[in-house]
């Protein structure tokens, strides 16, 4: 019953049972053939031989099709059907937009479709006013609440799994514990006092702890070259396991997160990156049209996963790149690469891990599960989240989501994004990762304020990130663009993933600064130096500069230079954190301990001045005080000036630095260098990383922040008056439907659709928009009846509720009206779509676009006749255009 | 010149000089008469055998009048007027939305026009390539950057003259400085150590200080009754001051700034709770238009602001809310009145003097002074910078703005509002308003963690606030409605002003902890009780509960409930921060002062309990430890749920909170109070006190927090079908159309205009639309030619640059086109204005209001005939009638 009941009404009940089938039923269920997507639905359009055959249930389709006669049964009876969903209201949404089936892989969501979808849900709601129905009503307001907790628990949780695994196989390329194989070395030498930390750094003395040269020593001949052979077993050993953890960590995410999709350029004047999901469609491709498209593989669990999120936030939908696959090839390959000691941060794939929880959990609640633009809210406060656990900074975290990662941020979303943050972080604090109770590991507790003289040394600072961070991007998208896809590195992913591996081992492994952990680097750059703690922090305190200072400047210099040359040789390989879609997000640690050795070098050269010059008038201030400079809070600064020329936040990035060190009195130094570093890089680059990556990736990302110069370009100049229409004065039958469908496709436009048009007068008059999806769903389930006809109807404002009137039906099909009876697809179509003059300036239809999320425009001239169409790849397509002919 | 072409020109050279002229040369301008406002132009309108006499200049009117006539001069040769702007470009404008003249007061503005305009003004100047062309680009760029700068030093100035006189008159009720009558009491008796702030408490001996019992002591007998004389004559000076200084403030704001303005309701069945700014037309209204309409006074410097800078924000235009005069009345009387003692904060009114010092400044760049749209983007940053010098926070107060007060808050303004923050905060820190070297004053250093069993209490006090937060709304708002405006109060606001002065010194007086200013107040209550401080903090430490709890628990509670009382009473009175709008931001300290008393009573009593059972289970983290509740910490978290749980801010409270308290350790207590209060009050009472103060003022705010359930209400139930329209196949004149806009005027809707239509087959298409401004404004140049006809034509995407055509002229103009010349109103008309399908659904048009910012929406039905229209303030009746049949 319930089957037939979902089929028969079409739209609503398909969309719903969509999700419940991707999940349970769907290889047995009837209803799959028309769900699953459009491999199965090409071959029916393909073969209709093949189709008739197809079903093996018990019910015929002709059952189904009945249901959509518009004489035998008008819409508007559905309702009938008792299988729980309110059909009569369920109606509103035909009546205005259209039903919209599910949204094909790598099509823009219509998020003013959404909006009133979720809209008109709402409405239905408040009109039961049983007690049932108010409990209802609330459940449905708290179930957003309940969702962001779950998945701010879980992130947390799988967080900690990480970053325990990580730390366990990041020490396990120096040794093992002779207490228990899975304990890190941290938790194998802990001391039950509060330095719990400190106590595990390298030198201090950890008898629990087994090098691999304590154990593979002995097999080594006693001598006087046994130092030298020792340091060759350690090497190897390290060498080793940080090779095999990275080639792991590669074949991972090269075979279980592949997709192939291509990018079709239109034939027409105006050149598209237009992805299409043509797994199926392609094989019956007549060779020229291949021949136009191009081949492109994305792995999913490449990369920081940020630009990719940035796009699907914006409404794109990419199938699979947030779901559980994705989700476990990423943690494992993470935890794998990072241990690797490769110089990869993991604060960026935790976004696209968060992400990837956010959209799974979802899935089980309706109310997201349908709805792609709410589902998307989810998306936004788990990105908070993600952000909350990588930095232990929930407050960051959403100002992040905010400003970076999310596309509309509303109100609500951002007091959900709080919560969602918060409870991430505080179960994280509970879990303990780190075992310092701490949720921070790097906190700072500087006792010093800063003067004012050292402004212009923090300015310094943000120049240098600012100039760093524009040639970063700039090279790194060189190195990817030329060298990496240019040459036969391309073929051959793991063995560069090996290379550089191999290459890291190499140069790390002889400097300790660049051989310990990036937190750890980044812990030690930051630490106060104080009087009794000469010795600690990996030697990087210097209490008399003319004697210390040199030695370890030199250091920590060559520190920076091999960091800073691995970076742009590890951007872009195939591993989660650092992939073809580079990891920005996942390098800001790393990018920070660049910000951080540069810091720390001009801190400990204003503090030598100092000490060689206490009376100089610029050091009044100090007093005399010969201790009166922190070289961490200079490299505190620094890091924040790289990031911010590299990613180009602000606001969230400042908060980030106070959350991370958990002090606000340095609030002036480092939105300073903040400001400055952006200033410059903007100057220099005026794209961050994400927005390059977004580019060089191909990603259809419209961007709301740019400003656009129209010039004397008209509305006219971009309208696709070329596309395919449908027209009701000529006969549509199932089989002429099917041919304009199959030619849509083929020209690689599947994210579009046809405009339903009438002959009045001297020209043709909208009436209505049918997307290919829509269209694709409403055809499979007629496909045997080739020669039927179909009808477009027109529901007036006052019409609904009472039996559907055929406003607009074409001479043909009311010459048959009483012989044959005729499909009504007037479901399927979107009778009001958004319209737009064609004499209107043209920042009109960018807003449409970018504040309304409207997924097509339709141009009508003066006199209202239909003009042609605009939709959002076209749009995206003539921006393109512009900026490169106004740069 | 230059005056004759910037009439010639009509539209753009008037925007651009009215801007110009309302500083300079309005009154002798020739140009003036037409920019000086509804005043004039209305009296011409309405006595025309006066208007012909008017100008005094010796242009006549006829040169100006020919630059509109259709035959003689067709609009695109404009751009040979020669005075420097470019009008072959300007016309683009002209042909998309018609040019606007300036938005008069009460009338909501168009942002999508706003920002159309903005695009072409961009583009315009990207168009000259020369050097000079280059560098106005960036000087354009940075143009922002250069405000932004200016508004924060100068709020910073301003705050840090009001801190100082507020501080010297707060101490002026008590006494003088012998060294310096203009001394504060702060910096009378400041020691050379850095415990200046604690110097100055009462307790502390300060020789230079002279009470008023010092003064006149002397003239009182000595006796054994001195002591309460003494008390006496200090209570009559404090009680004199204070008076003087709440009525001086209170006659101040209500005689510098208080503007009269009339409430309409529309007679239509829909009811518009609207403004209409008819000084000069309702003189001449009869009698019977007039009872409809309610006379209201707006005091501009009264209350805290927040509400009507919402309202601002979100589109709506108050002249001279944020003038010059106002600046100075709030400014002057914020000081004033502070310092009389009443329990007013001055955080929220900084505001509004920031947005104040924003809009003067923008008045001085033309991008901002003649776009209100992106005059709010300054506005906006301002009020960040508000909130950064009100509480030393420059980060919560971008979230504030994002938040609370700003409607569109793309990401540069962000930024930029982040750098004026920053601005105003690091300048008010080098003036050093407290001479503690602290931007904050009530500065904390908890050194203790908090424990899980405190959660408890805090959840405690997140319920105390959210309860609190809904009935003081509540309550405060009743009180308002029913006592204030519903008894004889309401005509002697002055009268008030010194009864609840009056009261608050009898009841302040009396007990130290009311006595003492807020700021003070708070300062204590946060503050930590080391073992050395027992007698600091005004006694609020408590070292041995049993014996000591219970007498400063008392005091304590003395404290919170007169405070508590005084606030309803005070709530509204008319004085800057706290006024007839009510001035919640003005309260905000000091409803953190009754969580604050709140949360430092729960902290005693849990310390109590700890010193009597430390043996108990529930204080096992404590692990015996009898110092480990920090009763300063729930003072805070305190405060934090009330003021949440009244104005309903989230992410920015907490980070306030931080920012205040420079300490980022209690981040969970905060949060979690915060969430709890708000869900609370949210339960009580959907809306906080910035709502609730917008709906009592009835000021025409559109929320787009709120979501709205359209049931089965269709466009068409919306839809304005009276609205009176200008068409084509009849004769328009000079005179019809003067008729036509003064029975528009007169009826209440000057914030409305004219569709322009023709008839077509079976019914009227549209044109385009003239707002009521526009049309007025272009009538005024023509007035004394009644008869002569007016033309509106249509101009083609593709016709720009070459002559224009009359596409669609009314036949009757077409026969006189030869033989009389008629005036083209056309550049004032906007000739693609939004159109929605009648069938489409009310979350469209909702969505167009929302989020684009339309200021009228025109409804075409599905042959694309006109319907009617729906304006902002139509809309805004809609919602408030859907609200309350839903709710």
């Amino acid at each position: 019953m319930s089957e037939t009941a979902s089929l028969r009404t079409g739209g609503p009940a398909s969309i719903a049972s969509y999700g419940a089938l991707t999940r349970t039923d769907r290889a047995k269920s009837k209803s799959a053939f028309i769900s699953r997507g459009r491999l199965s639905t090409l071959s029916r359009l393909t073969m209709p031989e093949y189709s008739a055959s197809a079903p093996t249930s018990p019910h015929s389709p002709r059952s189904f099709k009945d249901s959509i006669l518009t004489s035998r049964r008008p819409i508007s009876s559905y309702d009938q059907s008792g299988d729980g969903v309110d059909y009569q209201n369920a109606e509103m949404d035909v009546k205005t937009n259209g039903i919209r089936v599910w949204y094909s892989s790598f099509t823009s969501i219509d998020w003013l479709h959404d909006t009133i979808k979720d809209s008109a849900r709402h409405s239905r709601l408040r009109r039961h006013k049983s007690t049932r129905g108010i409990l209802l009503r609330e459940l449905d307001r708290s179930i957003g609440w309940v969702i962001v907790t779950i998945v701010g628990l879980l992130t947390a949780v799988v967080a900690f799994l990480i970053v325990r695994s990580e730390q366990w196989l990041f020490d396990i390329k120096e040794g093992y514990c002779r207490e228990g194989w899975l304990m890190a070395r941290r938790f194998c030498c802990a001391v039950k006092d509060d330095s719990a930390y400190r106590s595990s750094l390298p030198e201090s003395p950890c008898p629990a702890w087994r090098t691999w040269a304590d154990v593979f020593g002995p097999m080594v001949k006693e001598g006087n070259r046994m130092g030298f052979e020792a340091e060759m077993v350690e090497y190897v050993a390290y060498a080793l396991v940080a090779l095999s953890l990275a080639v792991v960590s590669s074949l991972l995410t090269l075979n279980l997160t592949a997709s192939t999709s291509f990018v079709t350029r239109k034939d027409s004047g105006v050149l598209s990156p237009e992805f299409a999901d043509l797994d199926a469609g392609v094989k019956t491709l007549p060779a020229p049209a291949r021949s136009e498209q191009r081949r492109k593989v994305l792995y999913y669990a490449a990369g920081s996963g940020i630009p990719e999120i940035k796009t699907i936030l914006s409404g794109f939908v990419i199938h699979g790149y947030l779901g559980g696959r994705t989700l476990f090839t990423k943690s494992v390959g993470l935890a794998l690469s990072v241990a690797s000691g490769l110089s990869l941060g993991k604060e960026g794939p935790f976004v696209h891990i968060a992400s990837c929880i956010g959209n799974i959990v979802s899935r089980f609640f309706g109310k997201y599960e349908n709805n792609e633009a709410k589902r998307r809210e989810i998306l936004s406060a788990a990105s908070a989240a993600g952000v909350a656990v990588a930095f232990g900074a929930p407050i960051g975290g959403v100002l992040f989501s905010l400003e970076e990662v999310s596309y509309f941020f509303p109100a609500k979303v951002m007091w959900r994004s709080f919560f969602c943050a918060m409870v991430a972080a505080m179960t994280l604090k509970l879990l303990d990762p780190f075992g310092s109770g701490k949720l921070v590991l790097f906190q700072v507790t500087y006792d010093k304020d800063w003067h004012a003289y050292e402004l212009i040394f923090f300015l310094l600072l943000g120049v240098f990130g600012g100039v760093w961070g524009a040639y970063f991007s700039k090279l790194n998208v060189r190195w990817t663009r030329y060298v990496r896809n240019g040459t036969w590195l391309k073929a051959h992913p793991v063995f560069e993933v090996f290379l550089v591996t191999l290459l890291t081992t190499i140069l790390c492994f002889v400097n300790p600064y660049t051989r310990m952990g990036m937190t750890e680097l980044v812990y030690n750059l930051f630490a106060e130096c104080r009087p009794g703690s000469a010795n600690s922090h990996e030697g990087l305190c210097v209490l008399n500069p003319p004697e210390q200072a040199m030695p370890v400047i030199r250091a920590i210099f060559v520190a920076l230079i091999v960091k800073g040359a691995l970076t742009i040789i590890t951007f872009g390989i195939k591993l989660p954190a650092g992939i073809f879609i580079p990891s920005l997000g996942g390098k800001s640690l790393k990018l920070a301990a660049v910000g951080a050795c540069a810091g720390r070098i001009l801190g400990i050269l204003v503090q030598w001045m100092q000490f060689s010059h206490p009376d100089s008038p610029i050091f009044a201030s100090c007093k005399g005080d010969l201790d009166c400079v922190v070289p961490g809070l200079y490299a505190m600064v620094g890091a924040a000036a790289t990031l911010s020329g590299v990613t180009r936040t602000t606001v969230s990035l400042a908060v980030i630095m106070f959350e991370l060190t958990d002090t606000l009195t340095y609030t002036v130094p480092v939105i300073l260098s903040v400001l400055v570093a952006k200033t410059v890089a903007d100057a220099l680059e005026p794209k961050g990383i994400y927005d390059l990556v977004i580019d060089l990736s191909e990603l259809p990302y419209l961007d709301a922040k740019h400003t656009h110069l129209w010039g004397n370009l008209q509305i006219d100049d971009v309208t696709d008056r070329n596309v395919d229409v449908i027209r009701l004065e000529f006969e549509n039958t199932v089989k002429t439907l099917r041919d304009q469908l199959q030619a849509l496709i083929l020209a690689g436009h599947s994210d579009g659709g046809f405009p339903i048009l009438r002959a009045n007068g001297e020209g043709q008059r909208m009436v209505g928009y049918i997307g290919a999806n829509e269209l694709e769903h409403a055809l499979s389930i007629v496909a045997d009846d080739a020669d039927r006809a179909i009808s477009f109807h027109s529901v007036g404002p006052y019409e609904h509720g009472g039996p559907m009137m055929a406003s607009f039906s074409s001479e043909a099909e009311s010459a048959m009206q009483g012989a044959l009876d005729s499909f009504d697809f007037s479901p399927y179509m979107d009778q009001a779509p958004i319209t737009v003059q064609s004499n209107s300036p043209l920042e009109l239809v960018h807003q449409f676009f970018i504040k309304l999320g409207a997924r097509y425009v339709v141009v009508i001239d003066t006199d209202g006749f239909y003009e042609g169409v605009i939709d959002k790849k076209t749009w995206l397509a003539f921006l393109g255009q512009l900026d490169e002919k106004t740069s």
